[in-house]
């Protein structure tokens, strides 16, 4: 992986595992002797990390590459590491970290790291930025180059605006939170603290809402929209993610949650706590999801559908009925060849006709004596 | 709902309601005397509006929520009122307004509050904008900051061009437009009068256009797209989606035309007048729809298809073939528990197997005498 | 189409077709005596091309647009013309011109014009843009208005920066590359030379990876990605597209790589070189694919999958297992009208039933004096 710290900037092994938030993980080295005098600069996979780096065993089917792997030390479960040592009677090049959460570990370890790596980034409000007088930037506050601050907006402590950012009238941003460049909230958006809002983000553009006009041939009256967006604590958002305004009460989301690239919440949704979803999904507006649901990419979900809590939907899947009960859920076409893919489909348009043949069949087939009624010319 | 407006600027009923645009919906207030004085904030849902707001009658599921409504007023059908009289001897706590068309009225009204918050914003051509001087600016232009306007561009009476902003040259904008933040035009791109376009839309970038080159092994040469985009007039485009420029000719939007969030219209598409498409949705270039559809979100469509007027396609359909007759079409496979939808989706790849089944047994079942020769081991 | 040139500034047929890069296409001009005469002043289709542009027979369905055409030029393959003279004794308005490549010709033309409008663009670092005292710019770069370079960053001689990029630090593009209004590389990115980045792309933000803490209810904790991107030379990428970083290791699209806009590749993906992808696509994390593939719009992959060469998916596929083998592949449930959709949608939920009630008939009508056991009520 690239350089992440000079040499002489790396922590020691035990020092790097004090520094990460490890409480309640059970972490130990076993080669503890080793550990004071190793420093790990970086972080990589069992089959790329070199002697400076530190690596990880999560997927038990990677198991096969500990005997060859060389990083300076490894984390994983107390119990794959009896077993290595049953199979390998001599030590690894690698001191073994025992921790009974190896992909957790990992995570805090990357956030040691990238911690490390935003110590270096610039302070204050950049000269070329454009903030409002009645804005109020708290404490600590970073603006990037050409941002745009509006009226009345208040930034809490801590946060860094982002490159070319707008930021318009009336809005709130929680303290620590993290805008790359690029970012747009509308006027009177609200972001909780600890945000990561990644760049072309649009916060609070209007809902998609109009009303046919009979007074016109075919027009459309737009329905202002006058609500708004609240976006709760610890919430992430990806890379040109939309989010829009409410027609007339809030769109919100819960603390927590994580969403990836290119997702559109539509406006009026309610997306709840810890609830993740992967890239391209829609969701349509006045849609409720309950806590805790994990979406796959590209799924699709209707309007003013409600979901449990603890749905899981599979990618690609298209949602358009309430889901109470927690559970995975799909609906995907199975991919084949092209041309195999061809006869099935065709099938797909006969298919209620075919249930009725069958139903006439097994009548058929149970009186056998009784003419045939049914007859289809397929 | 947020407050919209101060109460000392809020407007009495009878007021608002002569300000909007009604005429021709027979707008009556049932309570004249009380209608003088009653001051109208903002509106809200029949269940949460306060005192100070207006709320409507617009789906028939909600009339139970008719008795509880704290609002001010309530906008209903005559039919919708004379039936809750029946059942409500007592006056209800709102002010009666009789509509043929709540739902518009509610759109008109929202659109009214709109236009009240919009006359804060501030006016003029911000100090910090890059503007060619050989850009025209007609009169009422305002230009947010850090937006961009490359030469020989015209941007007509009245229109708002948003913070960060880049309009390449020769680019023409209508009259009495808004663009919001972020706001990409390519070179010579039109756009109607009374357009909004949102943060991240990009109107002009190049359509997706190569020839194999078969001098090389593999690679694309790129064909250049020298067509344009033209938009009508009432044209709202949602955040981040693109229309891409034509090869040769343009791309077409044509008036009144209504596009949600993370659209894709590909090169050399033209969309006919009052078309309406829900967020996510890609189409594919060189295609050719009428008028007055409506397209639900995240349907797909294929290149070079034509569909007729008033079409309707059913969100997450992937369309690809001609549709020439109005009505509503879908194609979605149904969601399920994911353990239900295994066993049915491994069916879906011997459909075709499967109706031969029932084919030979339908002639076995006729004729039972017959030896069975289409054993099947399934 | 729109006009390209002014004719003074129009080239003669001959030296249009010396200047473009058409070695070893065969081409030649059957009229030469009227070909120095005739200024072609841009291209244009068989049925709008005026009498100063080109235009190009490439779909052997549109041959009967010849005759009425009233181009200058058209480009066609020899066998075309023989037939066109065979039946069309008077020569045609147009000097043709014999090509064995048709489309290719026109895409080499297309990039001659555009090359010449480029011609016009300014140059220089606008005053108002912000470039870091350390960034290093080679010979020829031009930086438009207001865009950000930040620290370290290289941009190689003849590049162009459009108006509102952001840079981050460390980044490197290679020479002769293109990036229009508003792309958004973050730290690190490294895109090699001759690519054309388009607005709205955002290179390099943070994969979607998060470890469940079973120290909290729900909460995620966030893996910090640490990894780059790498994009190769030639590569092209659309409006509103994003690629992630790597996890640990970088995401890596390779050489001649085509994506249309809102496309979006997850982190650790590999691309192989010359694939191409139509718009709206969602690679999800980790996958792997291979060279020369062809990737239909609004198609979605599953993460850790792997695609060989030269696989082809149809338009709107969901892929959710490794496909190795080249050719075609489709997974669409094909439209309807919406009412026989739904009788067939109804019947996919019983699929699995509907196969054992054909299996059970089969052996009843197989040996019809056994008594039926599998009666169903539908």
């Amino acid at each position: 992986m690239p350089v992440l710290l000079a040499p002489q900037r790396a922590p020691a092994l035990s020092q790097l595992l004090q520094a990460a938030d490890s409480v309640g993980l059970g972490c130990s080295i076993t080669e503890s002797a080793q550990a004071d005098t190793l420093r790990i600069a970086g972080i990589g996979s069992l089959n790329t990390a070199g002697p400076a780096e530190i690596s990880f065993l999560s997927n038990p089917r990677l198991q096969s590459q500990l005997a060859q792997c060389q990083a300076a030390a490894v984390i994983l479960r107390p119990q794959d590491w009896t077993a290595f040592q049953a199979q390998h009677p001599e030590p690894p090049v690698w001191a073994a970290v025992l921790c009974s959460q190896p992909y957790l570990m990992y995570a805090l370890l990357a956030q040691w790291f990238d911690r490390h790596r935003l110590a270096d980034l610039p302070q204050g409000i950049h000269p070329s930025a454009v903030v409002a007088d009645d804005a109020v930037l708290e404490a600590g506050v970073h603006i990037g180059p050409l941002a745009v601050i509006e009226s009345r907006t208040r930034i809490g402590a801590g946060s860094r605006v982002g490159a070319g950012c707008v930021i318009g009238p009336d809005c709130t941003i929680g303290r620590d939170s993290l805008l790359h460049a690029h970012v747009t909230l509308y006027h009177g958006v609200q972001v909780g603290a600890r945000a990561i809002l990644h760049a072309g983000v649009v916060l609070g553009a209007d809902g998609f809402g109009f009303a046919p006009d009979p007074r016109t041939s075919g027009a459309w009256a737009k329905i202002a929209q006058l609500g708004g967006v609240r976006i709760g604590d610890d919430v992430e958002i990806g890379a040109n993610t939309t989010v829009d305004r409410g027609a007339v009460e809030d769109t919100v989301l819960g603390n927590g949650v994580k969403l990836d690239n290119q997702i559109m919440i539509g406006h009026n949704c309610r997306i709840g706590d810890h609830t993740a979803m992967a890239a391209c999904v829609g969701v349509a507006g006045s849609t409720v999801m309950g806590q805790r649901c994990v979406i796959g990419g590209a799924a699709m979900f209707g309007g003013h559908l409600t979901l449990g809590d603890d749905v899981h939907i599979s990618g690609g899947t298209a949602v358009t009925s309430d889901i109470l009960k927690a559970g995975r859920y799909t609906g995907v076409f199975p991919v084949a060849e092209h041309g195999t893919w061809q006869h099935n489909a065709a099938v797909i348009g006969q298919l209620a006709q075919l249930r009725k043949r069958v139903r006439a069949t097994e009548r058929q087939a149970a009186s056998p004596a009784e003419p045939m009624n049914n007859k289809q010319d397929t």
